[in-house]
């Protein structure tokens, strides 16, 4: 090989660790918490055969020929009454740009807004999908510290105050990947209060907020935004299936135009046919419906995951108990390394992800993140009970 | 609004004009020459209802859930395969990304190669779509001059040994986007030997090879390399249908892997089900036989289209002829301006595109390009006609 000289983002942009292991642990023996995937024997599978032909029979042509960048116009249409509808905003088609996943978005998210050395504000852990999308971009990370509420808005103040550069603040408000955290309405309005008053755009990261297991859902930052300063992230992925990668930008039309212009020149638009294949469903289907059957078996899931760690985790292990989403996250004392445990837990054949890569500066060893969406019931228990006696030889 | 802060690399990114002036034209009494859309009545519309269907009940559940970033393994599998016995390459499957179109090829190209001020290399004219997707990484662009076989290869020689910090060189050889042209064989082999002696990774975009109406397919500079400089692109857009953007990059494993991180970042990856319905459809078709009537088609179109202009535009007008592809590329007498042409011709109810777009410095003013592969024949006579009506109001 040639002495051939990459960028020097590329020293930042390494394999993701959560699908590395995936890679390791697609033994079928082994009971995989580390993904982050909805559960497949929910997808609508027949109803898209009939969703696929009705859109070929319908207008074909059009459904394989390029299209717009901004995306098909009647599913914006769609994704704008849905978001106004249940997450109480107020955003118009023409402020929808579809993406090819939020993963898209996250990306386009640097480079719209990210110089090199510019900052980022994070919570503290924060999804790591989205902290390799912006170091991609050379920025620099400040962790805000977190509680189970949320973001804690003194300490954020208290970085604004001191931060020079700091170009926009990434959250995930709802079921938060990777801790189950939600933020509660008293910390989405004086978070809000801050934002307005240093005027840093905010990326509002929402793939999980409808899958709400009890209580009412909360008002969106987006919908308490007066002054176009957030930028919403929505997916189909975890509502209806990933394997289209169907997500959206929300945003107010000059922001949005920034994202339209990275769009066409990273990927031109995204799948024509996928786009329509989406709104078909929409349209032919009862979306909400098929909300509320999620909900149901990840509930359930959910209970069941909380109760055997609760009876089989030992103590001085913590965990949150999320009110909705996919995940869970585990705190070990201080001195316990969650990789050790990893190691150790994949001899019973049981995988999670270690907590680190949810840092940027990864240096927080004692956590790690479990996902409790995608498995039968049994191997939930099953698993989380060989996990109980792998964590009892460590703490 | 607000004072937010953009990162400085969108001061280089606007909207492509080729996309603008389609949304001017996109009324039906408008004949366009302006896009490079495939020829819709060609696309396998009955073909992909089955296909749909049956990747669906095959494996439904597969289809709509996440993958792997790098693609599906059957159909990195067949595009191997394929290119392989098509383009006299020796690639394996291992050696293959697919991503989101082509343009994604372009942006990651970019994304892995390019810092600030680094220097590509690129023929005159070439894609505008790769000028804006590397502009995003603020580089300075250098044109080689080229002719009617291709790029100049002494006066790439001098550039190179006149020239710090060239990180790629972006080429078109086949059927080249705008102007038509295709390399000969012996400037194929001279360019390989120069970037062996500067060990320059090349990136050879390839959308077009395959639309080859009369001659035999030339060596791919992929297949000339020795030393795994030549990153490939390859696309189904123009030889199956773009609505899917589906495609893909071919490159040694170093350097693909580095694209996989990148991808990783970028979307995670490409539809899982769209990239299991274009690789059904080349089990259950042949696509072969789809090339070939998409192939007879393009030429009748470029015949008329190249006969109509010989008798219908004055002296003094230049234009190429393709040997494949989709496009033909007009010179003017240097002192008229191919936007006033084209501001002429609207009113005519005619497009093109005028060529300064297609010159990263954009101080070319008497050319344009001329799609030939997206109407009906008498389309094509009737609005060439009336541009050589035009033109001659100005020569």
């Amino acid at each position: 090989m040639m002495s051939i000289q990459f960028a020097k983002r590329m020293e930042n942009l390494a394999a993701s660790e959560i699908r590395e292991i995936l890679k390791l642990t697609e033994r079928s023996e082994v009971i995989s918490f580390a993904g982050g995937l909805p559960a497949p024997e929910l997808f609508p599978v027949e109803e898209m055969k009939k969703v696929a032909v009705q859109v070929l029979e319908e207008d074909g042509r059009r459904a394989l020929q390029y299209a717009t960048t901004e995306g098909f116009g009647p599913l914006r249409e769609a994704i704008a009454a849905r978001m106004n509808r249940i997450f109480q905003t107020n955003a118009s088609a023409q402020e929808i740009l579809i993406t090819s996943g939020s993963q898209q978005g996250l990306d386009f998210s640097g480079k719209v807004f990210l110089n090199e050395e510019d900052v980022v504000l994070c919570e503290s852990p924060s999804y790591l999908g989205a902290i390799n999308a912006f170091k991609a971009y050379n920025p620099r990370f400040i962790e805000v510290p977190t509680d189970e509420n949320g973001m804690i808005i003194d300490e954020l103040e208290k970085i604004l105050a001191a931060t020079d550069h700091v170009k926009m603040i990434y959250v995930i408000p709802d079921f938060q990947n990777p801790t189950g955290i939600s933020w509660s309405l008293e910390r989405r309005e004086k978070f809000m209060e801050v934002i307005n008053k240093y005027e840093i755009p905010v990326i509002e990261d929402n793939p999980y907020g409808e899958l709400r297991f009890e209580g009412e859902i909360l008002p969106s930052l987006k919908s308490l935004d007066k002054n176009g300063l957030v930028i919403y992230l929505g997916s189909f992925s975890k509502i209806f299936c990933p394997g289209f990668r169907i997500a959206w930008v929300a945003a107010n039309q000059e922001i949005l135009e920034k994202y339209i212009f990275v769009k066409q020149s990273a990927d031109l638009q995204t799948s024509t046919i996928g786009q329509r294949e989406v709104a078909k469903f929409i349209e032919m289907y009862d979306l909400d419906a098929h909300v509320e059957k999620i909900k149901d078996v990840y509930r359930k899931r959910r209970d069941l995951a909380i109760s055997t760690m609760k009876e089989n985790f030992p103590d001085g292990v913590k965990f949150t108990y999320p009110q909705g989403g996919l995940f869970t996250w585990v705190e070990l004392p201080p001195h316990i390394n969650s990789r050790d445990v990893l190691i150790k837990s994949l001899e019973y054949d049981v995988a999670f992800v270690p907590g680190e890569s949810f840092y940027p500066d990864g240096k927080t060893y004692n956590t790690f993140r479990l996902n409790y969406s995608s498995m039968l019931e049994e191997k939930i228990v099953e698993g989380l009970e060989r996990l109980g006696k792998v964590l009892k030889e460590f703490v």
